[in-house]
């Protein structure tokens, strides 16, 4: 599970708690302290839980960094970190903070609430369908973005992107990392969602496979499309696929939730894009011992970045939901 | 504050939470995730909070170490952790592990409590006495003895300490250091204690400077008895007072609870002893303006390592209460 859940002595309420903590990833540090905390309250958001009750903020300064650097990196991070909580509807309380040869940026997201307020992730059965809500690829962006820099490795990319491609990926890695799967969370009570995760170290597949492993029935997730930031897959394949970004295993840093629904609610789920929710139908739930694979030859969404595909796609509030083939439920929305 | 602390929106509960990490001191890992785990937990008890609902670990381990020294180190640290969790009553419900340079060990401590489980630390009033429930010079005991091995730093303090003293202190600052203090808490709402704080990187002195400024009445604490592990005094004043032990500015790590009684109350407090609580009065609370101070020439008490004194006062069920001068009430228990 993504979070831990304490039966508490009072009232038949329970303690909802989750932490995660790491090293910048992106040079903006504001983007990075929002990114660190959408990926802490993702955790609330994957158990269906849209309210945090308390924020605290992990952090480490670079022993590396000498006062000047310290004071113009480490505030923007803090006020990316405290404007992201604030947006999910809670505030930093506390924290701890040391010095270490590498900075970290994490915190711990706290709830206290109804068992009405949690969905328990292990509730899919056969029927079901599989929802993603972020596009995979954050890595590989990442990389590529590095890449631009050094010429040995893009050399190894450039016959398949442009460096104004790559720069357009990273920002809408950057912009889909920072941003809150709170909307997701909210939808999931709407459209009786039956089991959820979020996305990240373990690539979709891996993380697919833990959910699938505690599934009350017997069932197996079959996945069939894998939306992906736009020509990260050229990359990726470029790259031998070393980043197994098409296999499923590439690590995503705060990513969408893998949602289970029914088949009819999942199309209504990706209709939410009046929300502000992007939405893949990406699979379906069969009967099966609790295992998840990719078919063989899966269709592969290009998401492109936002602002690149005029206004009706802006911001936040757009939607690239994609027909999806075979026996999957189909939505297009635009 | 130690914690911070949440209004819920259910029956008038709160939450109350607290997060501390930090790199290992001592060489021994088993005490270090011992030690880890009752420097959270201190947070709540210094709140008068005897109960924790929830403990998340956060653990780096170092990129440094081969496959043969993790696998001896890390289980090690975190069974001591979970132990210290255990014996506060608590588990070890999650958390979060990641690679760095540098060990990191730490956690995060949750409640969730009536208003009348905690003792919000602002209320002293003049005539209170102040108490300490662990000897002060952890962070000495531990340089001297990685000292044993340097002979240059050596040299500075053989003099005034034998190697077999410095191995005692070190035992004993280690030993102090993994005590929970729990029993200190529950004895906090027993004697109707007014404000709390645990002593750690800021000394003695900042410590209770920073719990004198909370106080809602105008009043000034007063140190005159510094209780200090046996022979580092001598030790601090050796090195020309490069510690601060004397000056109250030393650090320490998960030290003891410094409280605010009402005087009658204090001396039962330290009476406590059956319980297995070390306390001494140390100090008064007075008229003033919100801040402390010790006195020019404060009164060392110097205690000595358990098992070195004899039968009366082995284990954790000593009591090594001292008389203390001046107008200060004194209590001595033998």
């Amino acid at each position: 599970m993504d979070c831990c859940v304490i039966p508490l002595r009072h009232g038949g309420l329970s303690l909802v708690q989750t932490t995660d903590f790491f090293y910048p990833l992106v040079e903006d540090p504001y983007m990075m302290g929002r990114i660190a905390c959408a990926n802490v309250l993702s955790d609330l958001y994957a158990m269906g839980i849209t309210e945090c009750d308390n924020m605290l903020m992990l952090l480490s300064v670079s022993q590396k960094m000498n006062d000047k650097e310290r004071e113009r990196v480490m505030p923007l991070m803090i006020k990316g970190f405290r404007d992201a909580a604030e947006e999910g509807g809670t505030s930093v309380t506390g924290g701890q903070t040391v010095v270490n040869p590498w900075i970290i940026i994490g915190g711990v997201a706290t709830v206290v609430c109804q068992p009405t307020d949690f969905i328990m992730p292990d509730s899919a059965v056969p029927g079901d369908v599989l929802v993603l809500t972020k596009p995979l690829g954050t890595q590989v962006a990442v990389n590529a973005h590095q890449w631009l820099d050094m010429p040995e490795k893009w050399n190894k990319i450039k016959l398949v992107v442009s460096r104004e491609e790559v720069e357009q990926a990273y920002q809408e890695a950057m912009f889909n990392m920072a941003m809150l799967n709170r909307t997701a969370a909210a939808l999931m009570h709407t459209f009786n969602a039956h089991a959820a995760t979020d996305i990240t170290g373990f690539g979709i597949l891996g993380h697919a496979r833990n959910l699938a492993q505690q599934q009350r029935s017997d069932v197996a997730f079959v996945i069939h499309n894998l939306p992906i930031i736009a020509k990260m897959a050229a990359i990726s394949k470029a790259c031998g696929n070393r980043f197994g970004l098409l296999q499923g295993t590439s690590s995503e840093t705060s990513g969408g939730l893998l949602i289970c629904l029914p088949r009819e609610q999942a199309a209504r789920f990706c209709e939410g894009a009046a929300e502000g929710q992007q939405a893949w139908i990406i699979g379906i739930v069969e009967k099966g011992n609790r295992c998840a694979r990719i078919i063989d030859k899966p269709r592969i969404i290009e998401v492109p970045p936002r602002g690149s595909i005029g206004g009706a796609q802006e911001g936040g509030s757009n939607n690239t939901n994609t027909p999806s083939p075979g026996d999957i439920q189909s939505t297009v929305v635009n």
